[in-house]
C-alpha cells in the first residue's frame, strides 16, 4: 500500500511545529466541535462491572434505537437491517469484502475519499474512477460515462453524499439516475452518507434509503464520527435490506467479535441529542464554509466551488504541483510564525495526473483560525510564485 | 465464509432460554471477572470535550507505558515497536495482511482459534495445519512434522501460547525449536500471547519476545480483553522489531484511522492494575480449572488433559459426533431445568474429520455454576448414550 500524499506531509508539519510555528490543520476532517454532553455522560455513568463483548452486530438496544432514528428522519429502516460497525471505515470494508471478489471492479466518482483505495486493496477489488470536474462543481458525471466503464467484472458503484472531499451534494434526480443504472446492470450500490446532516442553504439531503426498487442492491454506510464529533469512538453502521448480504457481513463481524462497547454506549445516548445541537453546528459550519469560499475566491488564480454539504472543498490553486506547494508551505514558508497544512488533491484521484493543481481544504477550524489560515495561504501563494519565478531565471 | 459449528448452535441456545432453561455457557471465552476499577474510573473521569481520532498506532502515552509494562516483565520492548490495535483480532489481521499475499501459506498447530481461518481468508492466505494430539496433552508436534509442510508458499507460522482452545503452555525448549525453524526457512513467527498471565501450578510463561535472533521475523500479538476482562473495549496491540513490517502494518492502521479512544483510555489506566488483582484472578481460574478437570475426569469415557494456561480445555467425550451432541444438549436435554452449551472442537481443526468427539470447554464460570454445569454434562452424556442406543435397536 503506497503512502498517501497527505501522510507524506506529516514529517514536515511535525518539523514546522518543532520550530515553534503555528500550523493550521486544514488537511483532516477532525472537527473541533464538542461531542454532545449526553453521549459523554452515558459513558461516564456506566454501571456495568465487566466490559463484555457485545453482539457482533452491535447491542440490540442500539440497533433498535438507530432504526427508530432513521424512521424519524423519514427513512424506512428496520432494526434487523442495521449492523453496528467499528466506524464507517469498517462498514465500508465489510461491504466491499462481502460483495466483491479478487479482481472485481467498483466504479467511484473521483475525487474520492483516499481510504476507499485501501478498502478495495484489502479485498483485492479494483477501483475504476469516473472523473468529476471542478468546472461544474464536481457534479455527477453523465451516466453514459459510467456505462462506458461497466464490464463483466463490475460489481458495484460507490458514492459519498455529501462528498468528502468535494462537498458536492447529489440531487434526487442524480441519485435516481444511479438507481436506474444499478438496476439495469445488477450492481451493488454503496452509499457513504456519513455527512448527511451537514447540508447548507436550505438544501435537503436525499438519502439512497428513499430510492425504490433497489432493496437488494443498496448498502448505506453511516458513522457517528462527524455527526456527533466523536471520531475516536470508532462506531459506525451499515444498513442493508438484502438479507443474504447482511448475513455475509455478519460473518466478517463475527470474526472481529464485536464493535467497541464504550463507543456503542456513547452512540446510543447520542441519539437523544437535541436538534438545537445540530442547528448550532450547522450554523457554525455554514459560517466557516462562507468565510472559506469568500476568502479563497478573493485570492488571484484560485477556483473554489461553493460546496453544498460536508465540511470540505476541493480548490484549484495557481500552482503546477500542489504536492510540492503543500510541502513547501510547511518546510520553507511562514507568515507571522504561522503556516497552513492542506491535503494535496492528487491523492483523491485514481486517474494519474489529475488534481495536480488542487487541494482539499477541511473547514473544521473556528472563524478566527480560518481567517488567519486563509491570509497565510494568500501570502504563501504569492511568495511561492516568486520562488518559482526566480528559479526559472 | 462458512458459519462456524459454534455459531450454528446459537439458535438452539436461544430456544432453550426461551423455554425458561438455564444455559451454562462454557462455549465462549467471556469471563465473568470484574474489569479493574481503575480502568473503568479512567473512562468515567474523562475530561476531554471532543472524542477525537487518536494516532493510527494508538496514543503515544499508551504506547510508551505499554512498552514500560513489557520491560517490567523482563521483555525488551521499545515504544516504537508497539502498535495499538482494535483488539487482538485486528493485530492478527494486520500481521497476516502485511506478511502474506494471496495464496501464501501459514502453518498453524491445530486445534486452533477458529477465527484464524477468517483472518487468513480475508487476506487470501491459506492455513496449513499441523495436528497436535489430545494423547500428549496437545504438546507441540515434532518439528520435522512442520518441516514436511513447508513449501515455497510458506511465509509464516502462527502459535497461540498459552493456547486457545487447548490451554497448552509451550515450553522454552519448544519455542526455541520453532525459533530455529523460523530462522532456517526465513519465515514470519506470529505469536498470539493474549493469555500470557493465565498460567498455573507455578509454571512461567516464556514469551517469544525473549527469543534471540528473530527480531526481523517475530510479531507478538496482545490484547487487553482477557488480561483485564475488558473484551468489549476492543483494544489490543502488536509488537514487532521489524521496522519495515511495522510501517506496512501502520498503513493498514491508517486506513482504519485509529483504534477506539475510550478503550485506549481504559487500557492505559489498566496498566496500573495492582498485582493483587491478578493474584486473585489466577487463583480463581486455577480453582475453576481444577474443578473442571476433576469433575470431567470422573465422567466415564471422558478424556481431559490438565491445561497449563489460558482458561480453556479441549476434552474428548464418549460420543461419535460432538456437534450433534452439543446441539442435542440444547434442543432435547434438560436436567433440573438446566443445560450446558459447549463448543464442538471440529471448528478448531482445519483437517476434516478431526475433533469429531471433542469439545472445547471454557471454564469462565464461578465454582457453583461450574459444578452444576459438570453435573448436567454427566447426566446429559448418560441420557444421550441411551438415546443413541435406542435408535440402534
Amino acid at each position: 500500500m503506497p503512502a498517501s500524499p497527505i501522510r507524506k506531509l506529516v514529517p514536515y508539519s511535525e518539523a514546522a511545529k518543532k520550530k515553534g510555528r503555528i500550523v493550521y490543520h486544514l488537511n483532516i476532517g477532525q472537527p473541533d466541535i464538542a461531542t454532545p454532553q449526553g453521549a459523554l455522560d452515558a459513558v461516564k455513568n456506566i454501571q456495568t462491572k465487566v466490559i463484555e463483548y457485545s453482539h457482533s452486530a452491535g447491542n440490540e438496544s442500539y440497533r433498535k434505537k438507530l432504526a427508530a432514528y432513521y424512521q424519524k428522519l423519514g427513512l424506512p429502516v428496520k432494526p434487523e437491517e442495521v449492523m453496528i460497525t467499528t466506524g464507517g471505515s469498517e462498514a465500508l470494508l465489510f461491504s466491499i469484502m462481502s460483495c466483491l471478489d479478487e479482481g472485481d471492479e467498483i466504479i467511484v466518482p473521483e475525487p474520492f475519499y483516499a481510504n476507499y483505495n485501501s478498502f478495495a486493496l484489502t479485498s483485492g477489488a479494483k477501483i475504476v474512477p469516473i472523473t468529476a470536474s471542478i468546472k461544474n462543481g464536481f457534479a455527477l458525471p453523465p451516466i453514459n460515462e459510467f456505462e462506458k466503464k461497466i464490464t463483466s467484472k463490475t460489481k458495484a458503484i460507490l458514492i459519498c453524499n455529501p462528498s468528502n472531499p468535494t462537498g458536492y451534494l447529489y440531487t434526487q434526480q442524480e441519485l435516481e439516475l444511479l438507481r436506474d443504472m444499478v438496476i439495469k446492470h445488477d450492481l451493488y450500490f454503496f452509499a457513504d452518507e456519513v455527512y448527511r446532516e451537514f447540508v447548507y442553504d436550505g438544501r435537503v439531503h436525499y438519502s439512497t434509503l428513499l430510492l425504490e426498487g433497489i432493496d437488494e442492491h443498496l448498502v448505506m454506510v453511516d458513522s457517528i464520527s462527524k455527526r456527533y464529533s466523536m471520531c475516536g469512538a470508532r462506531v459506525g453502521a451499515v444498513v442493508t435490506r438484502n438479507k443474504e448480504l447482511y448475513n455475509t457481513m455478519l460473518k466478517f463481524a463475527q470474526a472481529r467479535l464485536s464493535p467497541p462497547s464504550f463507543g456503542q454506549i456513547a452512540g446510543e445516548a447520542a441519539l437523544e441529542t437535541p436538534q438545537s445541537y445540530f442547528d448550532e453546528v450547522i450554523t457554525e459550519y455554514k459560517k466557516r464554509r462562507d468565510i472559506t469560499v469568500e476568502l479563497l475566491s478573493k485570492i488571484p488564480g484560485v477556483v473554489c466551488p461553493t460546496p453544498g454539504g460536508a465540511f470540505y472543498t476541493v480548490v484549484q490553486l495557481p500552482v503546477q504541483d500542489a504536492d510540492e506547494f503543500c510541502q513547501w508551505m510547511l518546510s520553507d514558508f511562514e507568515y507571522e510564525n504561522q503556516t497552513v497544512m492542506m491535503a494535496p488533491a492528487s491523492g483523491f484521484y485514481a486517474t494519474k495526473g489529475l488534481g495536480k493543481n488542487e487541494v482539499r481544504i477541511a473547514y473544521v477550524l473556528n472563524e478566527e483560525s480560518l481567517r488567519k489560515a486563509m491570509e497565510c495561504l494568500k501570502v504563501g501563494l504569492l511568495a511561492y510564485a516568486k520562488v518559482k519565478q526566480a528559479s526559472l531565471v
